[in-house]
């Protein structure tokens, strides 16, 4: 069935020697352009901060988990408007959305010049990317947190978390990221063509929800666990990251390097545990 | 085994109620800072383009293929060198690529600073993404072109794929773009942690060794089919895409207008035709 989030377009579906004209259900993929209005009464200016390809639905999520998981708010409390601009435009779409800080709010713009990646005095590496984060995170110490997760829960989740993802079932096209309770229970799920726009949806969903930093809960991953994804979960301060895919070697030493537990391959009552260890128990 | 483009570590890995500390191969993944020196000699400055989350190798054809598939450089003649800068850094990584025009040659850089995505006099639409393409690609004319492939050979790719991934069959982390002959020859492959960094290695690949327009040669993408994807092979002038994914509304809407073949969920002898089909032949 073909939602907000997909479409339904003509086919040509082979099989074998056969063909036959059919009909296929789609995600739908459309430029997001993020732009932060801000600076005192007098002074207001309009910043394009981000155009990125995105499903459309939960924009504003979006674009708050964005600005959050980037560094350039740290509170939700500096947002006076979240809203879609409607730019003239043949087709009209809602693919601007524009987010406006009170007078008195400062964003931290000067990641967006260059990048988290960059901005490292040591230049150009894996470990000064690490570094960066280090700086603009808020929720780094989690040494003394006592969260964690039975085996048997971990098992459970790939399943749950595909019965939840509508779209993926139509579409095939699209990745999820979710978070559980450490019982198993979904909390929330969002799903998106672009891995990091789902979890940027996620973790906007939560703050609204006041639910960060999210220290109590399990983030899913319907793919792989990249860089970028643990690099966001650590700005939300998540400590258990289970992916259905492969981790790199930089997911792995910045979840090392923030005491985050990543766990890969999770699916087949399988999973490999590459940091952390001392989160995931096992049950008698 | 471990190459260069992966890193062995050591993991706990777990199945149902039994954990072993063993090891793992993991992708690496690094970020990669593309530069760009170009200007008369009395005036030569040197610009950050672009800092993508890489796999190390071939980093010459991924800054070439991004330049060209951005629309930034439009002739491999406009290059005079490329090679890594090496920074001060604790790590000394090779993290760093400059590519240096002539001084004759002059960069394409109003994409750079917004991007493909709202050039567009039309605003942020995807109708206005496919417009901007269309004013900056060069091999946009392929109405006329009698490039085709038959649906037994199309069945064929995605094994001998499979087969060249080297480093994702080490660590299952790997997306991978490969350019075929419509006689079922793998011509040259790629792999990546990021997808578009795959494709951009093989398009620079293709340009160094002068197959640029690739109007006979057939692309296979290991993963799914977005517009950036789909974009990156209009911009080299490829007639035929098979991907082993979904792909989205937009990369469907891009592909007709652009009158490229566009295939996917191409695996167990069967597949998909989205746009221009008249390129797949069957076999009596």
């Amino acid at each position: 069935m073909a939602s907000a989030s997909s479409l339904q377009l003509p086919i040509i579906k082979v099989k074998s020697a056969l063909s036959v004209a059919t009909h296929d259900v789609l995600a739908i993929e459309e430029p997001l352009e993020i732009r932060l209005e801000h600076g005192p009464v007098d002074e207001r200016k309009v910043q394009n901060i981000s155009v990125t390809m995105r499903t459309p639905g939960n924009d504003a999520e979006l674009a708050l988990g964005f600005l959050f998981t980037e560094g350039i708010i740290t509170n939700v409390k500096a947002i006076a408007n979240i809203d879609h601009c409607f730019i003239a435009c043949a087709e009209n779409k809602e693919n601007v959305i524009q987010v406006s800080l009170h007078p008195d709010s400062v964003p931290c713009l000067k990641n967006t010049e260059r990048n988290f990646y960059t901005t490292s005095s040591c230049g150009v590496c894996g470990k000064g990317s690490i570094n960066a984060i280090r700086t603009v995170g808020q929720f780094n110490d989690n040494q003394l947190d006592d969260s964690f997760i039975y085996s048997d829960i971990l098992y459970s989740l790939p399943d749950i978390l595909r019965k939840h993802q509508d779209v993926f079932t139509d579409t095939g096209g699209l990745h999820a990221s979710a978070l559980f309770s450490n019982t198993g229970e979904m909390l929330l799920v969002r799903e998106d063509v672009g891995r990091h726009n789902a979890l940027d949806k996620l973790i906007g969903a939560a703050i609204n929800k006041g639910m960060v930093p999210l220290s109590n809960s399990v983030l899913m991953l319907s793919g792989r666990a990249s860089f970028e994804l643990v690099q966001k979960a650590a700005m939300a301060g998540i400590n258990i990251i289970a992916a259905v895919g492969a981790p790199s070697t930089l997911a792995v030493q910045l979840a090392q390097e923030f005491n985050i537990t990543l766990v890969g391959f999770l699916r087949d009552e399988r999973f490999n545990i590459y940091t952390a260890p001392h989160r995931i128990l096992f049950t008698q």
